[in-house]
């Protein structure tokens, strides 16, 4: 964000608006929490796109009847190691982590748990459930599929989202291996940034309306997967692994069919949105400790391992725990208009 | 392949020449037919690299006691949906297509199982595996960690594998949908092969001895993440995920401590590779009829995509199938050495 025009607040304060803005749109306590944890989450990280500026957007959609003000979660017990829960059309991050939870307490009986969400909503970043997960003991996984805004891999027309894969490891006495990753190089607000700076893009992240790559921004209609121009089949193929688990294994929309997400004429619609959280207890493979231990291992060598000139080998996470510790101290910064609908003028 | 180089042999001649050289070597029936397998799925799919070329370095492994000749799988149910098969240091496609297996059975009961394997060895493509989860009616994944060979987003060492990942999904009356992807843009064999045809390589793949991107394929030393230059943090981080689940998890050979897989010094020393097999049965959450309904008509829309001037749209595994229906008709093409290897130079 630009220094100049945004302000920095404490994230106790920004928790304490952000809940009163979705308390006063409705939202019951236990939904509008999660969504306040998850928010801030993001905005903790680094993350400002899927961070408190959503809350507007939220509160909008609770007005409006998208979102479902006090969703009554139904959680269906398919099997030993698999459950399915019916967001009942509420904020999309109450649903998401009740999810993570279940699927972390069914791991630590079956070893490996899937638990995926029907009839939910956006649910902000991925990582916040994966790192969830992590931190009751779990690898964890997070995904869900979105709005269409990436081309297939020759492509011409959006098709996949930006369908996120985020994955989260605990290491002891550490913060957890961590990575929450959209299946596109780059999100659309990235070009929306350098169309606002005037400043040209990297080759093979976007492209217009025919497919083609273009480097100028006010030219992009829509991203490319991961991998560009010659390696974007494995971006696209990933994107592919999060309609799949979320959308086909749920039963719920496809990328293709999302009402859009930010749409001023249709604010009552819910979107049937799906999601998919995985847990697994190293316990039940080589074991807590032995896991642990091989975790700082692998991080020890990651960590020393020899930079190029001017680089730095960083562990997965590494960035958003620095992030968040210069947060801590700063405040996190909030832009004009989040900070005028949230009250904090005087920050 | 070099047309000019190569003959063409009809995939039941080459399985049976593949099968006689490794019960030559001394490998047990059940440890040969799994090796044979993944082999020939690997050279029907066009994966030259994991195909029937890797004969002669296995026989070599066997007559040399880092391969077991005769395996015998022990498996350890963990839990409901967790378990580790011990492959006795026999061929890896021996443990591999065993615990997809049992992943798979497992999965039938509890919704998704994992099954990991410790004490193997090169499991050949990743993808075999996958594929035969989604034969079985099951979400497939499959990975495995592997030699050192790839740097680190910004590192100037040789960190990860090319590390595998390979999902597989059943598509009802169609080939499965699948994709085996290394988490690297590409193999190490494709720079050799740009380095004896004289030919650049794409920017931002590969790196000299200083982690620094070169495309004079002479210069290579490392290859880099998925993602090149600017976005390598992703294919680190996927990279990640195949260490965490296949060696951490499994408590097995990091990637930087294997033994090379070709060392003509050391073929005594087994490796203690470890590998991951995950299976998800759609009957345990959407349903069975209903997720083959969803995959019909997510890949119709893929499939009828518009596509850039001169592209195509496909489904991942849709270039494989190609290259198996042809090479069903035409033959299997066979590099010189191996033929000689096969005692195939009459065809």
């Amino acid at each position: 964000m630009d220094s100049a025009t945004t302000i920095k607040v404490p994230e106790a304060v920004l928790a304490e608006r952000v809940a009163a803005a979705l308390r006063e749109a409705g939202a019951s306590e236990a939904s509008l929490a999660a969504a306040t944890r998850a928010m801030l989450h993001a905005s903790r990280h680094g993350v400002d796109s899927h961070g408190v500026r959503l809350t507007e957007h939220y509160c909008l959609m609770l007005a409006g009847g998208r979102l479902n003000k006090n969703p009554q979660l139904q959680i269906d017990h398919k099997a030993a190691a698999s459950a399915v829960v019916d967001g009942d059309d509420g904020l999309g991050h109450y649903a998401a982590y009740r999810a993570m939870e279940v699927a972390c307490e069914m791991a630590k009986t079956s070893g490996i748990a899937a638990v995926g969400v029907r009839r939910s909503s956006h649910l902000g970043a991925a990582g916040a459930y994966a790192l969830a997960g992590a931190e009751a003991g779990c690898i964890g996984f997070a995904t869900t599929n979105t709005d269409s805004m990436v081309a297939l891999f020759d492509g011409a027309q959006r098709f996949h989202g930006t369908n996120p894969l985020a994955f989260a490891a605990p290491v002891p006495g550490q913060k957890p291996w961590f990575v929450d990753m959209a299946t596109s190089s780059i999100p659309m607000n990235r070009v929306l940034l350098h169309r606002s700076l005037g400043t040209q893009l990297p080759e093979g992240i976007a492209a217009n309306a025919e497919g083609i790559p273009v480097t100028d921004p006010a030219e992009v209609n829509m991203l490319l997967p991961l991998g560009g121009a010659d390696y974007g089949y494995k971006g696209a193929a990933l994107a592919g692994v999060a309609t799949l688990l979320s959308a086909i294994l749920m039963g719920t929309t496809l990328d293709t069919d999302f009402i859009p997400m930010y749409d001023a004429e249709d604010t009552s619609t819910p979107r049937n949105m799906g999601h998919f959280f995985m847990a697994i207890d190293p316990g039940h493979f080589v074991g807590t400790s032995a896991f642990g231990d091989g975790m700082l291992r692998y991080l020890k060598g990651l960590r020393g391992a020899p930079a190029r000139p001017g680089g730095q080998t960083m562990a997965p996470g590494d960035r958003e725990w620095t992030i968040a510790e210069q947060r801590v101290v700063a405040g996190i910064p909030i832009d004009p208009d989040t900070a005028r609908f949230l009250g904090l003028a005087e920050f």
